[in-house]
């Protein structure tokens, strides 16, 4: 297919809970979406199937032939093998050993293109979104876990082994909290949204919050998002736990900015929910950490296409793959 | 001048003690070199007019043509401005906006390109060394302090601010030792050569130590040099002090790994004398920490090209300047 030949593009954001489908045209513009429980337990056959009936009922909604459809890009949990398009093994989805390039691309018969939804959130917001036209961008995707992509002149950069970017396993603490990795002191063990409630319920024991109040005294309900409402509202135990978050994840962008320097470090995922109350004590922090002329040479913002950056993403790895180029 | 052209190059390592002057050939091989004491409190007009005579006598003591130079590359200590070839500010020298490039093209009426010393040391350990034919390689240099520097498909990856690849400034303790960069918890602060003897001072107040006996009881007179030497005889305690060690860079290494997942990792400089009795305790702890595919992927290796590293970078740096390319 020549560059810039009129046609549309699914892009796919399969999550541990929520699947998402988009339809774009080869601009990279999102024209509609889908979304569809994953239901990961049902295996994978099934969220293939409804994936496929999504893509149906976009052509459909959209009035566009079938055969101006060029091609699915898919972001997925990993790790993956991304030459062989197999999602080794998911924790989250509970599947090992899934060759879903192949089999996506067997039942909708089109081009198929695989990585991780980490990976595809930080392409996405090179192309269109917070990191448009830099020529190096880190980005960060903070959620249940801390994710990460780097995007170097326009390509992921998967490093000899495919692990690259996977910026919430470095150590920020030698000898710190256990990670779900095996690892201790990940970044995600401090600045994941199951490590912000986690770290809530562990400093609140004995202690009285308007955090304790808000679930009824029932540790187990607190989830990051209480702990952000409850710091939004002024509760000083919350406000400690979100400053606390912000160090962590300063630390986190900091060391981005002394290793590799690049132009943009995009911050997005749900718990950027939190706004000013973690951006302002962050961006101070990111200020003592990172030397200050990697502090000038780079942009710390928030992600720009928001829950779309991984659809968005999607369709960029497949264009690639079918143009060769995803132009501006 | 065309690729492939007969001549030679003048690679400098710039250090804090001693200035080291070498003169390869085209292909980066080093034919004769010599050493001089750099006395930074002179000023940068010393060491200049000291490179100049040591050019000099290189070219005679080579029978050369001074026509066939063909330029001069310096790795010197950092940070750098490099679109200016200016040096910021160097407290190992005392020196401060020195445009050190253009003074020294001035002096010897050639070509002359300037990077940082551990940019210089990648690069080299790249094209000559231990790295040779990757395609992706960081390079961690155990010294005074702990240098860092990215190659990335032959070229020295500097980011947008001309900081990249500090990796001895990334967090590894988030309230942990005081850097001299003013951060804390720096991987340097725990791993150059200067932590380790800082280190072993504090862990040996009060305890009894061979150590203690090696500097007769002077604890100021604890050198990483002594550590290694005492833990080689075997005393506990200074084996525990460089345990300790391989733990904290394996934390910088697998960090490395997770983050870039680079074909190379290249371990250099003084504190590498400490052979097996660091290495074996590190790659066991970076395969802890380090994604098992980021590890299948990556090899991590000690420097190829001991204290030339320096020399055979700086002379890729001016060849890349003058010829477009490194060749292998």
């Amino acid at each position: 297919v020549p560059a810039g030949k009129e046609g549309y593009y699914i892009g796919i954001d399969l999550g541990g809970t929520w699947t998402k489908v988009g339809l774009s045209d080869s601009s990279g513009c999102l024209l509609a979406r889908h979304e569809v429980l994953t239901e990961g337990y049902r295996g994978p056959g099934y969220i293939v199937g409804e994936i496929s009936k999504k893509l149906l009922a976009l052509v459909e909604e959209k009035e566009i032939s079938g055969s101006s459809l060029l091609g699915v890009g898919v972001g997925s949990p990993g790790p993956l093998d991304i030459d062989s398009g197999t999602i080794l093994k998911t924790p989250n989805l509970g599947w090992e050993d899934v060759p879903l390039r192949d089999i996506l691309s067997g039942a909708v018969g089109l081009q198929v293109a695989l990585d991780n939804d980490a990976n595809a959130a930080a392409l996405g917001e090179w192309w269109k979104g917070a990191g448009a036209g830099s020529r190096s961008l880190v980005c960060f995707t903070l959620g249940t876990g801390v994710g990460g992509g780097i995007v170097i002149d326009g390509e992921i950069w998967h490093g000899s082994g495919g692990v690259a970017g996977e910026l919430g396993h470095m150590t920020i603490e030698v000898n710190g909290r256990r990670c779900n990795c095996g690892n201790s002191g990940c970044l995600e063990a401090y600045a994941s949204a199951t490590a912000i409630s986690e770290r809530a319920r562990e400093g609140l024991k004995g202690c009285d919050s308007g955090l304790s109040r808000a679930v009824g005294g029932d540790l187990d309900k607190i989830t990051s998002e209480i702990v952000y409402r409850q710091a939004v509202e002024g509760d000083p135990f919350c406000r400690r736990v979100i400053a606390d978050t912000a160090v962590y994840l300063a630390v986190g962008i900091a060391n981005m900015l002394n290793i590799l320097n690049p132009e943009v470090v995009v911050i997005g995922g749900g718990v950027t929910q939190a706004g000013r109350l973690l951006f302002d004590p962050l961006l101070e922090e990111v200020g003592k950490r990172a030397f200050p002329s990697a502090l000038r040479g780079t942009s710390i913002v928030p992600a720009g296409l928001g829950n779309d950056a991984g659809m968005v993403g999607a369709v960029g790895l497949i264009k690639k793959e079918v143009e060769g180029e995803l132009g501006p």
